[in-house]
């Protein structure tokens, strides 16, 4: 059994992180950690959890949490991990940060969170559909949710080299804003409503311009615009992307299908994907269809931003990196409607 | 492997039946069957299954169904199952009834139904935390989704002799309705909304006045009244229970822990329970607060009606008849948020 | 032209007296304060405003707001208007308090509230349909909004003396929690789910004891749980009154015609009220249904919490005040759906 | 007093102009049509207009609704507007279409909406914020809900030829798709959803076309796709517009004030506009940001999609046909929250 220990495990990632860890058949959940509620129980913050687990919150030192655990999730606020990762690192634990820390080249890091970088690790971009070499790895950055629902709609046409502009005009679910509450997540400011923001320089969009221009060296104008929807978990990306030469959908069933074979938790279900077909499952479902008449594409994706886009993608990547299995204990469906 | 079929496996109920069997590990699925869809995939209408089964719809005699099955779901309307079950048992498969047809006592069910019952077996009422005989059934009827949560809630307090007056003021989510849309279901209509409906002789009522009354036969003000809230999945029951003794918060907590001493599915957690922490789960949680001055207790339940109000009971009735464990294939957290 | 201020005009309270009285035909408005606000334009944070009134939020002292102003709508919370109330009162000005420092008598409010009242006025109780005598008042306590819901409920009954137990299931909206941020109001806690709170021992419960007693001084047991439900605004009330004698609709129809004729705001439209019809405006539309078996009668209201709850029935108190027609600048249907 | 018709007055558009009209100080409603209904109160299917009006569904022949009414609104369905309208014009009646049926020249209608067009009329698009000219008119074509969202967040970059590609990603609430339930207005598959449709050829794509290249003949690449959110009313309309020049938020700014100047229903109000800021009203509340890395321009409109989208603006240009001020009895605020 691995040997699993979850730092920040209070918020919504953490708490995902559990749920998924609690029914995975390799993994023993070892620790929990939050400072501020070290002592009480996990199940007294996470309710769902119930009679799953007797774990308490704790707050180790790193030189502890190392010894106790085989892999090591980080789920703490950017610009925090990159102060755990090193000494987590420093023996035989493998570690999944989930911040924004390690995602980005440092000096890019650097210019868009406007924070002095302490560690020049690099780390591989645990995208792992379109990084498989995580899987050699002991330390892998976990993407941010936006852009895996973002680089995943337009991964196939950047590679093929067609994409001439990219609009990605995403919508999220509020749980990616996390547990506490903010004027966005006031029920009164966003039932009913959408709430759009960071219109033009969403810190996310660097992710989806580093993984795509790493497909197409050639791809400049690339844009993303985030807005938060009345819904608790989900981001749907509608990707716009004008491509240099005029597509059916057809071709670009054929180049999605081609790109993503072997993928399991890839699907091409044709027509519009749904949040609801993906609520509470690491899946990210696509769908798409050519406008010949500006050679526009539309590309939609749907994941659920907390399994998908955060601890799902996580723990695919946890399987991979333990010679497991890609879907071990990660192959449940949407609990739809 | 236990050989399953389902009835009627196109709506809300069969979907569920299915999302939770593709994962049970003693279970294949071996059909699915719809008179509408016959010849279509399951996962073309119940999209989050895509990748998980290879069923198509099906609608073979109940002979074959027999002879396929081991056991059988059956997920048709009211006064439609009593023409499928007794051909159905007529052999060694196990059968259990999601509709409402062998709940009641055939005068009782002919009264509040208008519809002349044709077949005179009875059933054990699967609600097992209080009929555990069901494990030795090869038929079993599957509880209503309002009745498990109000007669959950209240169960423990009627056992005791105590209920003077039970008020249950109930509050579903709107996959109770079906799958097909409705005046109710109609997004404007439901949304920022609350509709009451059936305020005092909703039919599930016999369901509780049964229930509770075997556990207490002198209790006679029974009432209860529904309410559909804006939410997809759920029934919170508020039951307004005044006793014939004064009795404080911790009596009650006394009385439920041990009326549900090692029933895994009902959870005491403390405090208000919450839709949220048992979506998608089998999970009853219950909630209660003393009211000294009027005698009245308020006692709170929560479950997903599709799971313990349907489905996941269902199954958790076929674990028990085949002689596994209770929680065998339902052992899942809620994923909440 | 009455020249109106409002204290405490930064909330969902102050917000909603704006919009009813920017559109007003008798009223100027002369004030909004807000001490964090003081400076700002009332549009700057009103957002819904902008374009209605170029005031600014001030500051000013209360002999200034007494003297600029022939009516003050107090909306501070409960404690601090006590502290308002008396110079404001100290001239000509009329005043209406939206807090709950004035609606019960002083030893109630001590025991409810805790907390030593300062001002031994006595005031008169502004749910206007059974106190027309508010008419003559210079200062009047406007009502509670689960109290208002709640008490027209269950009024003409309680005024025939025909109630034995009341209980009030009630169920609204999460504007009334107020405009800032809880863990309540955090939309993945509200949405999708219903949290009851002070199951036994709302404050509110108080000015529903005061009025059904003023009117029935033998009713004793009278109960009330709260639930908040996601939407926005309205509070919807389900009243299960067990009656001393067998009613039937048609008795209740006739009771309850009497009672409210004359009444503008208070409809009987038939069938099952909607908080979809009352949304955005002034009216109570109250339904019911006799349950003959238990003696049991469910009464169902439904408000605006907002405008009947809050600032429409203190607008409601200010024309009658006045000595204008009760529906003036008032009379606004829902804005359904 | 202006005596008005309804002809459909049943679904959301006749509910929404009966709402506004209820309450125009210039108005008499002197009648409803409804086929389905006629002889029934309109108050029995709007039931938010209890008590504000007597009128009952009618259904007389044109002739006789020519005779009786000043102006008549035609709300029926695209494709049979074009049967009424001839005959209604053939006196001193003005007449305003909600329908689709004048809004395009005639051969891109019938291209479109696959209809042979019977009346050769040629009518002013009634979005007067661009059609001044529609007050001399005694016919006009009222927009369509979201080419009037498009159209006003774009047309002061088109109008200064500034445009070079837009992409009209726009977010709609379900009200827009009427009053009966459909599988995208039932709420398991809406809520905690978004659910695009039509994502290249929506028939409101060519409204928006030939407004933009009416004050851009250059223009065209344009392209718009429509998403339902989980919202009962409210378009919201995030336009990617990529501009020939490198613009700063200022510049465009001051594009806009100029172009809106003396447009009182046009709202600039810095920031990101909200819908809940403009539900119930007629205004369209617009905010941008420059985003010079690629040239791109994020402009946001917020409309009510049932007031600024339909009635409301149809209303606006009734006040204009018949010399009142473009503001009479539109000037109400949105209920926020």
């Amino acid at each position: 059994m691995i040997k699993a220990g979850i730092i920040g495990a209070s918020g919504y990632t953490g708490g995902e992180l559990l749920r998924l860890l609690v029914s995975h058949p390799d993994v023993r959940l070892e620790l929990a950690t939050s400072r501020s509620l070290a002592g009480k129980p996990v199940a007294s913050t996470h309710r769902h959890l119930e009679g799953f687990l007797d774990l308490k919150y704790e707050n180790p030192g790193l030189e502890e949490i190392r010894e106790r655990c085989d892999v090591v999730f980080v789920a703490v606020p950017h610009g925090t991990a990159m102060n755990y990762v090193p000494e987590l690192l420093d023996g035989n634990t493998k570690v999944i940060d989930l911040s924004a820390d390690y995602r980005l080249d440092i000096p890019v890091f650097e210019k868009i969170y406007g924070i002095k970088h302490s560690d020049p690790r690099n780390a591989v971009y645990g995208l792992v559909e379109l990084h498989p070499e995580a899987a050699k790895e002991d330390f892998v950055a976990n993407p941010g949710c936006f852009p895996t629902g973002a680089t995943l709609a337009a991964a196939p046409l950047a590679a093929a080299g067609l994409i001439d502009i990219a609009v990605f005009d995403s919508k999220t679910g509020i749980s990616g804003a996390g547990i506490s509450p903010t004027e966005t997540s006031h029920y009164p400011n966003l039932a009913e409503n959408i709430v759009p923001y960071k219109l033009t320089a969403h810190r996310h969009r660097a992710e989806v311009v580093q993984e795509l221009t790493r497909l197409d060296g050639k791809l400049r104008n690339i844009n993303f615009t985030p807005h938060v929807i009345p819904s608790i978990r989900g981001i749907f990306t509608t990707a716009h992307l004008f491509t240099k030469e005029t597509l059916s959908t057809e071709d670009i069933r054929g180049i999605y299908e081609e790109f993503y074979r072997d993928k399991p938790f890839v699907r091409l279900p044709g027509g519009v994907p749904s949040l609801t077909a993906v609520r509470g499952s690491n899946f990210c479902d696509i769908g798409f269809e050519a406008d010949k008449e500006n050679n526009r594409v539309v590309v939609l994706s749907a994941i659920d931003n907390l399994v998908k886009g955060a601890s799902g993608q996580a723990i695919q990547n946890m399987n991979l990196m333990f010679g497991l299995g890609e879907t071990r204990g990660l192959w449940l469906p949407a609990a739809a409607p």
